[in-house]
């Protein structure tokens, strides 16, 4: 059910992983190739060496009238709550992870979705957000 | 796996993400744009600055028989739940989020989906967002 | 080619939200409309005023041989775990909703979701169980 | 949207439900008679009468290499988590339901789908259950 | 009508299982047979025998550029979470299974999917189980 799609060719799957930490964080914008990126986050989970203290994920991305927003993604806690399903949260790129409150580390993961070929023509000329030259 | 519909053209995702505090709701109503609009709601998650109570997050929208409904989102604790999965509960506007106990705050993601072309008539006129030149 | 989908009109998704108390019981029976009615259940959440004990919610409604059975669709208990997903938890009509344990309120949401047209010559005397002569 | 698949026909969906006990174990095999039969487990849940030890829920079944294994459907202590949402855990009959450790009662419970018609040739003499007449 | 679906054959479902434990990794790269396979899993969850400590889960895998890369699947502690439901997080072969801190045993469960047929040129000479007589 999961794997399954309506487009002509089912988008391959990958695995995606990241940490963040105070700090430091993680841009998901794969390079400009033609194809569609998606990531369906799985997974927030905290580490051994994560302090107890209240870890807050958030992400940023654009909402639907292309501003940039930011959203909670997650709140662990090492002795409450040390993981928690996303339940397959979708998002687009460009998109940045940090976290907002904790110093982590906190790992976030689940799946990298590349649809190929989402329209028949698509190949030939399209370029979606590119209007390079 | 909630984002894929069986419309001819797919659905575009973007971020949503909200804040509630005592005595602020938000509202999901997008402006009448002849697309239908959706919102795939991902997570409830309390912040640093939550105090310790239980935090109740009621939605407010249409049920079935066209009345005006109250359901209940989530039920967050920082000591003992700080987040939870929303699993995808679908919302479809317009409806209002609102804190129904505790003072927040409460963040709410997940996605805000916009199906275009859920009917054959319907790309007339519509320009999706390509006004450029 | 993805022109074509699995229902010729997806269904309508209307906000859906009970709350059970000890001695209380919700039926969901939609009235019969020569639609099809189906829940998909998100959440099941206390309440500030529930008490601390364990609230254990059961649907009945019928197995795959007609008999009425009784499920159990989430234990919950304020100071452990005050909400918790019910992943689309699918519920066809006629079910009843009631504490099995504890004296709530538990409040249980989610979407009802109508499917009109599932079969294109549907409307015309199609009645689902048909008790014809 | 969990129901949905693409077969000629939707599946059916019942209601299904069943009660773990030390030394009890349930079978799901529904008998012979030429549809398709699946469990999407939903939710395993405690009761007030189980005991504050872990309760352990395995799930005997069929691996890709025709051979008898055994998984771990949830792990449950009434104390610390009195419910988990299995997130429409698949189940293929024959399978068995069982505790591996704690003596129970865990309810576990989701959703019945009779999948008719999967096959063009199916409906030859399928008749589905109302031989009545 | 819906006479159509997106994969020639619907995927076979086999129920998936195994066991972490520290220095014993499990790896799922089915053999070479002309099938895609994939794993959804659904649950990670302790058992009686299981430390109190952090247990955290990792898997390995290829990223959308063809390197090696790990991700967090789960962190679990028997006195605080001691099951998680993992949303259908998505596995394609070849993969490792690990534990990253603690010692086990860890139990990671969900479904083996087996497509058959996603080419239609793909059935030639795929003799699915059926060599029998």
């Amino acid at each position: 059910m999961n794997g399954v799609n309506d487009e002509p060719i089912a988008p391959q799957t990958f695995l995606y992983g990241c940490v963040l930490q105070a700090g430091k964080e993680v841009v998901f914008n794969p390079e400009d190739d033609d194809f569609e990126h998606q990531l369906d986050l799985r997974m927030a989970c905290v580490d051994p060496s994560t302090k107890d203290e209240l870890q807050v994920v958030e992400v940023e991305g654009q909402n639907s009238e292309e501003e940039q927003v930011k959203a909670t993604l997650a709140s662990l806690k090492p002795s409450t709550l040390p993981s928690v399903c996303l339940g397959g949260f979708t998002i687009t790129p460009p998109a940045v992870f940090r976290l907002k409150a904790g110093s982590g580390p906190v790992h976030i993961s689940g799946q990298h979705l590349i649809m190929m070929g989402g329209d028949e023509s698509f190949g030939e000329d399209s370029e979606e957000e590119e209007e390079e030259e």
